[in-house]
Parts: structure tokens; sequence; C-alpha cells
């Protein structure tokens, strides 16, 4: 368009180019991206069939929520398999992989800032609590993400690179207090505690599976190949986010009124009660 | 300030220095970003000049909500007119322009997840909707604008450009739903149609251009030139954000009790009535 | 892990290294970032103590918004100090360092668009604020942030470099307008204007700083070196920040009945009384 030579933007794109045929070119990698985008639009057009016939503005909160959980995942694969949200790498001195280029599927990270706000949104409105635990959670997995974020990305320092994991992990210990501390408490209350305490379970565990993939994956201690390391993440995203949701909805759907219920007495995500 | 040789910075501020210069070397182009500007900080004025005897809270948010429209943009066009947030990008093949460097003003739609979630939520409170559809409206439209940053930033094949392009139609899809369908129901029921409509309606239309824009303009089917493409996007913002705004803002000014009785009933963005 | 040649982000990883190296070896600059590591650590450690027997919704959204600011904080400076979020800039013509790499520590300003916001939340909270004042403190906040962050980037233009300087100084009297004269008349309504008058003198003098700092930086009028600026920055950041939190914290800690009595008439961050 333009007669110049842009020789600065054209090696940004080749960066994309090469992880983009990078990616086509390990079956096991690409595989573990596509059945993540099959899945999600899968779910997207189930989830929505599943919430035609919601009506209250509560139940409709948590099922606009849980939409966004495949819509931003399905986003997020795009965004891997095009080689646009993933890089390589030269390890710092100290990393098992130390010199050569690994592969970082940063995109996880930014994305999953965007998509498991969501998954607490949606839990925390089930388990009607107030917004002082909502905001914790919700903050403290932003914080959790982005920090991993920078894990993934610090390049010129390995000990900076497990210093970024910690924080991260800290943020995670936050987020783990209100979901096994405080909500089960405020789920009794609603009358939520069944449906709660399974989605509380599978939540927990199969988020502790990320951090622990992390550590022992290509980015961490690279006891994994980069496309095991991926299928792992797509594995865990399969569980914690398609099934979870799935799980989620269905009981949504069958128990509007049981949300509605919940609801009446206190309000979560910024309302304060007017007659307390 | 230290003396060294950094080479890789130096070429990432290149394409920046490109940027500006191609910019300030195509009068059309240019042009379309400075009287963006220039009116942008006309409204701005004049947008707290009409706002300045707004008492009720309510009203006031309607009124802070439409102010940042313009000072987003203002922010979003200088940003562009620096060559900050342009870039030149070699399209895939595919593309009519294949090999070639297209301007791409990324800027914009990362800008749009900034502005149009303020035109919506003013929208929103004008309509007196419930908090399940303002968080619909707002993050679909966020992801709308979020994947079409992704779909303008694809470089390494055409065929995800598209896929991107879709996705973000999709999201597209959601927000128009919200705005034909649940809104204008809302509207009715809190006396505010005969101005929800007028709006609903210039905003329905005019957002309805920018993807036709894109698939015209250089980065799609590259039917229409970089400076007529930034026109045609430079157009509708006019229309889009500045007539817009001074529309709903002159009424809001003009009946600020109609809005306050309507927020009396039930209560807009996070406050389920505490009586229904 | 792939054997080829990624010749683009070795480049941009170059400059990481690059930014980590130059901070190692500027003892001035260096200490000060850990020694702001080392502080936040600290108050996180402290903060989480004193909360720990805040019971109510209201003090606990408040603790955890003041809480947050460390958080932010500490992750912020490990990215400095790694060079994750550091760079050379060429200066253009026109600044005082024109054609000389500058270190511009870019990180602090993405991440103030971050921390800031929670420092104005427990404020608006603290005063009893609506909805309205709110959403204005913390979006004209980000706006200055984020043009700020513009700033700071551009190296297009001289010009251009205050253009954004002065827009996000237009954003900063709207966030002082608000602490100055619409939080007052609350916080006196809600019986707290103490403690809030105390706070909002700290808050205001010192963020006046911030951009008096950046003029006369190496970013600016380049009058003082990078070490003094970074020193002059994290300053700021250890009184507006951790000696701000203290002494919010400790009032809201021995003072959790009056916090909760203002929250009672009034609801701030999205309700609205449902009976006023």
């Amino acid at each position: 368009m333009f007669a110049q030579d842009s020789v600065s933007l054209t090696l940004l794109q080749a960066s994309q180019s090469e992880a983009f045929q990078a990616v086509q070119s390990d079956f096991l990698l690409n595989s573990s991206l596509w059945v993540n985008i099959a899945l999600a639009g899968l779910s997207i057009l189930l989830f929505v069939y599943m919430g035609r016939s919601i009506e209250s503005s509560r139940a409709k909160l948590i099922w606009v929520a849980t939409l966004l959980v495949p819509l931003v995942s399905i986003s997020s694969y795009a965004g891997l398999a095009s080689g646009l949200t993933i890089g390589f790498l030269e390890m710092p001195a100290g990393h098992a992989l130390a010199g050569e280029q690994v592969l970082s599927p940063w995109g996880r990270y930014l994305t999953w800032a965007l998509s498991t706000p969501m998954i607490l949104l949606a839990l925390g409105l089930l388990a009607d609590t107030d917004r002082a635990t909502l905001f914790t959670a919700i903050t403290m997995d932003i914080g959790m993400c982005v920090t991993g974020l920078a894990a993934a990305l610090t390049t010129s320092s390995y000990a900076l690179r497990w210093v970024f994991y910690g924080i991260s992990c800290a943020f995670f210990v936050a987020v783990l207090y209100v979901l096994l501390v405080e909500w089960p408490r405020d789920a009794a209350a609603a009358g939520t505690s069944d449906i709660f305490e399974t989605l509380k379970t599978l939540t927990v565990v199969l988020w502790l599976g990320y951090p622990i993939l992390w550590a022992l994956g290509s980015e961490g201690f690279a006891v994994l190949s980069v496309g095991v390391t991926s299928w792992g993440y797509s594995g865990l995203d399969i569980l914690a986010k398609y099934v979870f949701a799935f799980l989620l909805l269905r009981w949504v759907a069958a128990n509007e009124g049981v949300v509605d219920d919940a609801g009446a007495g206190t309000a979560a995500t910024g309302a304060a009660p007017a007659d307390d």
C-alpha cells in the first residue's frame, strides 16, 4: 500500500507466521487447539439452546456469564491456532532448555483473565454471596492470570520467572480461600449447597492442575513436551470450562425458582439490600 | 542514557515513526484523523457545558458515560495520528493485497472496546434495563471489539482473518438482539421509548456500517483505499459517537425527572430491586 | 524446542535482557525497585493481619480494595526489576535527549491503571458516595493512566508526547474535582469526614507529584536522571500507596461500625437505594 521498507513489523509478523507453521506441523499441538475450537463451538450452540427459556434476571445473568466461558475460549483458541498469541521465547540460564526457543502459548494466560472471572461470577451468584467476596474472588483471579502471563513472558532471569509464579500462586490462595471457606456458607444459606459443592470441588481440583502443569511443562521444569503440555491445558479446559458450564446451566435451567428465591433476600454483585 | 546498542526496540520504534510519516504524507488519511480530534475536543467542551446542571445520580451516570465517548475518542485518534497505534502489516496469501504492506489502524479496534461499552451503558440506563441484559450487551460488545482487533492483526492465514471476523459478528448479533428485542420493552415500561427508539435506530444502522466497511476496506476485500476506509470509520464515528451523544445528552438534560422516575422502580447496573 | 530460526522474537527478548542488565548495573535505579518490592511484601502481610477480624461486607470490601494496592504494586515492581515492562526508547527531535536511548518504565503507567482505581474505590466507599461519582472517579483515573502510558510510548513526535500528557492531565482534573468537591460532601453526610479529609489531602498532594515528576524526569524535560526519577516515583508510591493504605485500614479496622452505618442509608458501587 505504501511503497516503503517496513523492516520492523515484518520481523514481528514473521514470528506470527513461524508460530502458525510450527503449530501446523505438530499434530499433537495442533489437535489440542482445534479440538477445543470445535468443543467450544458446540458448547456455545448447546448453551444458547439450554438457556432459551430462562426468564428471571438473576438466572439470566448466571446463564450469560456461563455462556461467555466458551465464547472467550473459542476466541482464545483461534488466537493460538493462528499463531497470533503464541511465541517462541529463548529460555534464560538456569532453565532446563536454556538457550533454546520454547513455544509459549501466552495467549492462554491472557484470555484466562477474561474467562475465569466469568466462572467465578456464575459460582458466586449461585452461592448468592455478597459483593465483597465476589469482588475478592474476581480481582484475585485476574491478578493470578496476569502474573501468570508475566511468569511466561519473563526471559531475562530464571529466578524472576518463579518469583512471578509464586505471586500468581499467592493470588490463587486468595481465590481458593473464597471458594472453600466463604462461599460454601453462603450457598448453604441460599439453599444451593448441593450443586455448589459439586461445582466447587470440580473447580478447585481442576484449577489446581493448571499451576502443576505449568511447573512440569515446557515453560517450567520442562518435564513434559510442548504438545503434551498443550493437551494438558486443553484437557483441563474441556473439563473446567465446558463440562463445568454444562453442569451449571443444566441445574440453573431446571431450578430457576431456587436461584430467584436465593437472590430475593440478599443481592449480589453490587446491590446492598435496601431493608437490611 | 545508557551507552549500549539497543537494536531491538529501535526497530520497533522505527515502525511508529514510519506510520507517523505515512499518515502525515497522506492528506486524506491525515485529515480523517485530525477532524475527529477537533470534533471530539469540541464535543467534550459542549457536553461538559450541557451537563453542568444535572443533579440526580442516575442522570449524572448517563452523562458521564456519554462524556467518556469523546474522551476515549480523542485519545484514540491521537494514538492513530502519532503512529503509536497504527501498523503496516503484510497481508497473507489469499488477500487481494497479499505480500504488500497494508496500513492497519489497529488502535481503532482496541479503543472501541473502551468507548462502545459507554454508549451501551448510557442506552441501557436510558431504557432502565436490568443488570443481566446490561451485562450481556457490554460483555458481548467487548468480545466483538477484541476479536475484531484479532482479525486485523492476524497475518499468518487469510482464512483465520475471516474466522475472527465471523466470531466478532457473532458477538455483534448478541448485542443487536439486546438492542432490538430486550431494551425496547424496558424503555416502553420506563416511559423513555421516544428517545430510546431514535437512538437505537441510529446506533443499529451506524454500527452495521463498521463490519461492512471492514469487509470492503483495505484490511478485508480491499475494494476501498486506506484513506477512503479511514474516512469511512471517521464519518461513522462522528455520527455514532458525537451526534449520538449530543442527542442523548440534550434529551437527558431536558428530561432529568423522567430519567429519575424510570430509575425509581427498578435499578440498573447491579442493583436488584429490593421489593420486587 | 523447534529447530528454526526465530530472529524476530529473539530481538524482542534482547530488549528485555538489555533492560534487566541496565537495571542491575544502576544501583540507584535497582534499589528504587527492590525497596518497593520489599515494602509491598511487608504491607501485604501487615494488611492481611490488620483485616483478620473485619466482618461486615462493606468494611471487607474497603479492606480488599486496599489490600489490592500493594498486591498490584509488588507485581508491577517485579515486572520492572525483570526488565519485562521497561524499555529503551529513542527520544524524538525536540526532546532534551533527542536521539538518545532513554529508559522508560512504561510498566509503571500500565499498572497504575489497576492500582489507583482501588485507592479511589476505597476512598469512595469510605465517603459513602453514590455510583455516579464513583464511576466518574474510576473511569477518569483509568483514562489518566492509559493516556499517560501513551505519552511515554510516543516516540514519533515530541509535540504529540505533550498532547498525550495534556489529555492525561485533563482526566486528572476530573479525578481531582470528584476528590475535592463531590466526595467531601458525601463524607460529611456519612460521618467519616475526619479520616476522609486526611486521606484526601494525602492523595491529592501526592498524586500531584506524579505529573510534575514526569515533566521533570528523563521522559519529559529530562532535568532529572533516570535513577532520581525512578526514586521519585518509588518514594511517591511508598507514601501514596503503603502509608495511605495503612492509615485507611487502621481506621476501618477500628471503626467498622461507622463504616456500616454509613452504608446503611445509601449504597455505593452500583446500588440505588430502593426507597429513596
